[in-house]
């Protein structure tokens, strides 16, 4: 059994989700791990992690219209050091993940066929996101 | 330290909670891991997992009318390429959980006395949906 | 590669976020784990995990508020045997978190700059929570 961890980077250029399965995935065959899991771990309190459908753009869109009905930036937020997006970001964040686990079978990611990996990005401005995918396995 | 995946099929008929402690209990006790963790990887983008109140089906009704009010069927989303719950479906598996992890303690799952896992079926339709156990132990 | 459980017991007197970070740190570095994750895994269903910031208490209290208007008290719930704050602690746990993985770096938890593990807690009343941490690494 070993253990490897690897540190990503993901640039972000706004709010919305990007994709990051292939970067997970090579990272998975670079590590040589044949079956175990790989733990994706986003570093920040202002963006997020989700696994959703990968196929189609529209309903990426529609889930990211969602959380701006449901977590507005308009709403009286006591904490908004950082501007409109400030807050938003943090309950956002809460409402989906900051770990995912995902099983390595085979040498390859145990997704089903609509399922990709995304970073959510809850600030309008850019930003240089860590991730820390932590891998055991034989 | 050893590793072992087992997949589990679970068949769905509509939307709903089904509860799958009983499969997950069954796969670590054939596993013969005494000590260690089970991740349960829910492989679909249109039912999620969740961990909750497995005694009072009230509480089960509660919480799925919960969501069927927080994302309606009758919304304007863009993407309704397989009807109106297709992207409630999308959503709420974003708002729930694809993976959860579980400490084995002494052969057992340590889930709380009230705790049961849940595959939440999002669709109309019946499925068959599979899920991916993993478990690392000893 | 070595595991080890800890159980951790902790003391909530009524509704809100309580940080954990400094007790999971302490279990990690006790059980001598130089790379690899531990599992953070609350054993109840009124009341779950979330990792978020934790240098703002206005932000905690946002998210608090946050959480009181998406999932009142006074709705309409079928299930309500232990009182209004019944019914909303189960909804609010489904919405968070019951497991996190997090990642050990060279012996210390590989959380960002403002990142907490919260233990958050959905009853009004006073409880002890148990929480149990799985540590599997070298």
């Amino acid at each position: 059994m070993k253990l490897c961890h690897h540190e990503l980077e993901v640039r972000t250029d706004g709010k919305g989700t990007y994709e990051i399965t292939a970067e997970v995935e090579s990272a998975v065959n670079r590590a040589k791990i044949r079956n175990g899991t790989v733990t994706v771990f986003v570093r920040h309190t202002s963006c997020s992690l989700t696994t959703m459908e990968n196929a189609a753009p529209a309903a990426r869109r529609d889930v990211e219209r969602f959380f701006e009905e449901l977590v507005p930036e308009d709403a009286d937020y006591e904490h908004d050091d950082e501007g409109p997006d400030d807050m938003p970001s943090h309950i956002r964040m809460v409402l989906t993940r900051t770990s995912e686990t995902v099983p390595i079978v085979e040498g390859k990611l145990n997704l089903g066929t609509w399922q990709g990996i995304f970073l959510f990005e809850h600030r309008r401005d850019s930003h240089h996101r860590k991730i820390t995918l932590t891998m055991i396995g034989e």
